[in-house]
């Protein structure tokens, strides 16, 4: 403690140490609301709530301990989450008014706006009423209501819910303990509520309700099905038109409608949910970014290994999978009165496989990498097109290494996931950098407080001295070690958490994991766990609506087609089909005995990047007319001289 | 009928027709024998048994019907099974001779031999009885003993075991029918036995014990565990050394050894037997396979899919795989109520890709290619290093095509089958093509009369058109179609049955397959399965004993060591390595600190294909010194030379 802390306590005052490292003193109990207005006026005027040593708070707590201070705003994405979270509660008030006697569940922020789920009764609530909703919750933002916090004994709580008649609320109440129950009410609306919320309704300007859809009460098919509304809020139209047109945008882009239209995958009812079959098309994709990451992790140092899918439950008790995860994972399959798990992860198999020879120093680093395909359970109503599946084909990779060369490991990881930002011009990232919490080592962080610290000044280095965007989180780090979420945006703005990259420094030890080092002595390795390319369900889900299905020549299915524009040249349509696959080049031809522009207009449809028009002036001078995707016009062009283009435009 | 034939069945006579289609007449009554004494005196010296309408006989047993007859002897693999079991019968007479009151289970041919299982009772019987054993067996050969065939009630063949005290016998005669049981007698000795059997003891020169291995009765391991004896017989010494030459370099080439040693593969208690895990050097020979399969595929119009490793039961019932391969399979994993299988084959997955997308006439044919992995219940008795394990990534594709189109794709097939063996260098080959019987349309075959026998033709006019070396056999075809099995031969002449290549019919109506043919009608497409390169487990073990290890250089996991001769050139042997592997040369180096000699001896050990030898000269003229695995010496190369030389080596 700093003097100037010590003299705080005595004076009855805290210390407040703001983001910038900056420390102020204020009389105890003033509230972050206090402290903005202490900074400006126009400040406190966009304060919605507080970051107090990490927690999320109302900007109407007392602060009463001396603690580090954010003030959020609607820049801030905890602001963002508080502002919407509060904007539910305007949606069930502006619901009470408008349908007397309707029943709530429960009303949650998510990545984009929030959701109420909502008992009706026998009233009816559907698309035409969105209106009268979005009116109604204007009318009473403007009243601009105070969000106000109030304890409540468990017995209370319980007796304000029955004469109200709320059943989902009573059934939630079930499960919270005395004395730590907390309503929130602004105007007439007071809603069982851990908060926080932002100060009051007048912040809410916009207002757009979504769409809705059923969803079972506590997601169970055997409870009653509620209507969840999906609604979403802003602080400025220009803001909220934004978001619609981004949101118009992206369901042009919905990876289900473009994986259907361009023949991607598909699935089947004897296959299974969740269970995507490739057609050619993605078999094609799957195939060039396999080939993209062989290529990158051979020049990285990479061996790859292969392993099969299944292992005994001795496996997963060892790694600590079992019982833990189990929930996640397929049952057991019995054989020879063993248990067999179908794998959710690729790690144990390549510890298997670094242990299955005697290692030195020498050896190391050892990274083992496989596209390893593995097996997870996702409750049904989970599901989700390519983005939640129950076979994940990953770009997994397990880097063995000493703690010397632990940072120059971590760095070129990190400079494959830039390598691969840019191959796939994605501009916009963070690295979320998740650290352990000193304070539970030995509970929720493996008890080697050197390594972490180590691992963490090293992480840090790295991430500093590459200049990556990344922000720091304080107790989120995985059990074994720190890990780094990697958040990518779409070309339309849109988040995706595509892949994590973990140190881990115990399952070495469960393994049994060694090397022989200089010393002559058994050594652990540090183990980096490391997915740049995501799995291929998810990447490529993010890749159609990355590129709005128009994929650069490399990853197309289909580079070229030709189209004769009359029968009469289908032969010589054939040879330049023919000339080209020798290249190597994904061509196709259209032999349908249809008009030119009609063929042309559907290979702008299938957005194949090439489209090469064949007739008599190209059959004869052995060349073709090259028209891309969208248009562009490149004129005449010889069978090599294109043929080098697009090689040159595919390499890898 | 011919009017021979008609006038042989008058006469009391019966009409042998001859593998060449010569037909003969014979007094109904004559044996196999009395036809070929007919023949030649030389011949009948030979034949040790013979085949009846595709039935294996003994030479003595009376022919009383018209029927084709095959004259079986030492050069027919029907001859070679008939000798070793009898063979059998020899090594158990001399076993009751030598250790009276011996208990004997069963003793079968094999591919090599045959065994018989015993119970020593409180005897023991260990390598060095061996001698004994055989001295005994040469001594009753000697005899010139005639096997005798006898058909006997069951009551009579229990009590003859009863009195004989062989509980194993008994036990096997409970699952006989009275009426059906015959005995054979050679000698002193009498076993319960269907026969055939040579004419007698004296054919049997050569006799070799080779080994003895524990094995559970009726292979059950709730049931005594008898001693199964292995060994072999020749009519001649010099083909009893050959294959004691064979053998003995086939233990030298033994997979297991040679997988372990060049650390191509492993098993781990955790993941389970039959479950390899493929270490880096098995990963790059399995990428090396699939660039190969991949770029001929390719070249063939093969386009890739990619498919889960599980289904739901109704996909299994659809194809016809469940209930009736059930016991082949993994049990089921049941999730939301639904059983979930392992895959035990790629097929319904793709008849699903196939139907997924509408089919015209114009796009067959479609052949989609995966190297899909597989599961596959074997018992674990019956696991055996990498050749029957239960995991198989295969080398899968099926083509679905058009009546008009089957030949061409046939002859394809084919022609891709002739390209490997070229490639891989298997200068011996034999197919199996099995065929159907019309007689059991309907029942064992799927009843489509003209297409069987269309399909059979055009198969048989491809074959020998191509000019394969094929065998045809009788009612063998699958159920749905008539197939091809691929047997190979190692460098060692060892036979490895690699590949099945079927014609099928009938999957594509249980999946509801067609296409739009050309007079706007549903058409259910031929399918063709194929997997030329087998699976990854069984064709690179049969690549390490064909090339004993020492892999040619497109396939060898490592292609390239670097031996520095002092740590004073360690640098340029890293830039070297670093040289190589930017054109994708598989190289590494060896910085032991280490005198050149041992290097060398240890690279020889991994069977490398190239050492790179480098020191001062070496340095200062930016080259290496390169030798062979083996000792040849190619002297002084430039680096780019060098490098050139190995990828035009490796070069698919």
């Amino acid at each position: 403690m700093t003097y100037l802390t010590n003299f705080a306590t005595l004076m009855n005052s805290v210390i407040i140490t703001l983001p910038d490292g900056a420390q102020r003193e204020y009389p105890s109990g003033s509230t972050p609301m206090d402290v903005a207005l202490s900074i400006s006026e126009g400040l406190a005027r966009n304060v919605l709530a507080a970051k107090v040593n990490d927690t999320t708070v109302d900007a109407s707590t007392p602060l009463i301990e001396n603690c580090k201070l954010a003030l959020l705003t609607w820049n801030d994405a905890d602001g963002k989450q508080t502002y919407w979270h509060s904007s539910a509660h305007l949606l069930a008030e502006a619901l009470e008014a408008l349908y007397p006697g309707v029943k709530l569940g429960i009303g949650p922020p998510i990545q984009y706006g929030f959701y109420y789920d909502v008992d009706f009764g026998d009233a009816k609530f559907t698309d035409a009423d969105f209106e009268k909703l979005e009116s109604k919750m204007r009318e009473l933002a403007k009243t601009n209501s105070s969000f106000v916090r109030k304890e409540i004994s468990k017995a209370d709580a319980v007796s304000y819910f029955e004469s109200k008649g709320d059943p989902y609320k009573l059934d939630l109440l079930k499960d919270l303990e005395d004395g730590s129950i907390t309503f929130y009410e602004q105007g007439n609306f007071t809603d069982l509520c851990r908060g926080p919320h932002i100060p009051h309704t007048g912040h809410i300007k916009s207002i757009k309700v979504l769409s809705t859809a059923g969803a079972y009460w506590r997601g169970d098919e055997k409870n009653k099905q509620l209507t969840r509304i999906y609604a979403i809020t802003f602080p400025k139209k220009s803001e909220l038109d934004a978001h619609l047109e981004m949101l118009e945008e992206a369901k042009k882009r919905d990876h289900r409608k473009l994986g259907k239209e361009l023949e991607i995958y598909t699935f089947d009812d004897d296959v299974g949910p969740g269970l995507p079959l490739w057609l050619p098309n993605g078999g094609a994709m799957i195939e060039a970014l396999e080939s993209y990451a062989k290529k990158v992790e051979r020049e990285g140092g990479y061996e790859r290994v292969k392993s099969p899918h299944i292992a005994r439950e001795s496996m997963y008790l060892k790694s600590g999978h079992l019982p833990y995860y189990k929930d996640s994972m397929y049952p057991p399959m019995e054989i020879d009165g063993v248990n067999y798990y179908l794998k959710a992860m690729n790690c144990p198999h390549h510890h298997k496989i670094f242990a299955a020879t005697p290692k030195s120093y020498r050896d190391l680093p050892i990274r083992l990498a496989e596209y390893g395909t593995c097996y997870r359970y996702e409750q049904s109503g989970e599901l989700f097109g390519l983005m939640r599946v129950r076979s994940l084909q990953m770009n997994d990779a397990h880097i063995y290494c000493t703690e010397a060369q632990f940072e120059e490991e971590f760095q070129n990881v990190n400079a494959l996931y830039l390598k691969h930002f840019e191959k796939f011009g994605i501009e916009k990232y963070v690295m979320r950098f998740s650290k352990h919490d000193p304070a539970r080592l030995g509970e929720k962080y493996i008890d080697m407080p050197e390594l972490w610290i180590k691992t963490e000044a090293m992480v840090r280095k790295v991430l500093d001295k590459m200049g990556v965007n990344y922000v720091e989180v304080e107790d989120e780090a995985a059990f074994y070690g720190p890990k780094i979420d990697i958040q990518v945006y779409s070309a339309i703005g849109r988040e995706f958490t595509l892949a994590t990259n973990q140190v881990d420094f115990a399952q070495a030890e469960r393994f049994d994991l060694y090397f022989i080092n200089e010393k002559n002595e058994k050594e652990r390795p540090i183990i980096i766990h490391r997915a740049p390319l995501s799995t291929h369900e998810r990447f490529i889900g993010f890749l159609l609506e990355h590129y709005a299905g128009r994929l650069p020549v490399w990853l197309a299915p289909k580079q070229v087609i030709v189209l004769p524009i009359s029968d009469k040249y289908a032969a010589y349509g054939d040879e330049v089909v023919k000339f080209l696959k020798k290249h190597d080049i994904r061509a196709s031809i259209d032999h349908r005995s249809e008009k030119a522009g009609k063929k042309i207009r559907d290979a702008e449809v299938s957005k194949t990047p090439y489209m090469l028009i064949v007739g008599e002036k190209e059959a004869e001078a052995k060349s073709v007319s090259v028209r891309m995707h969208g248009g562009t016009d490149l004129g005449l062009m010889e069978l090599q001289q294109f043929a080098d283009r697009i090689i040159d435009e595919a390499k890898l």
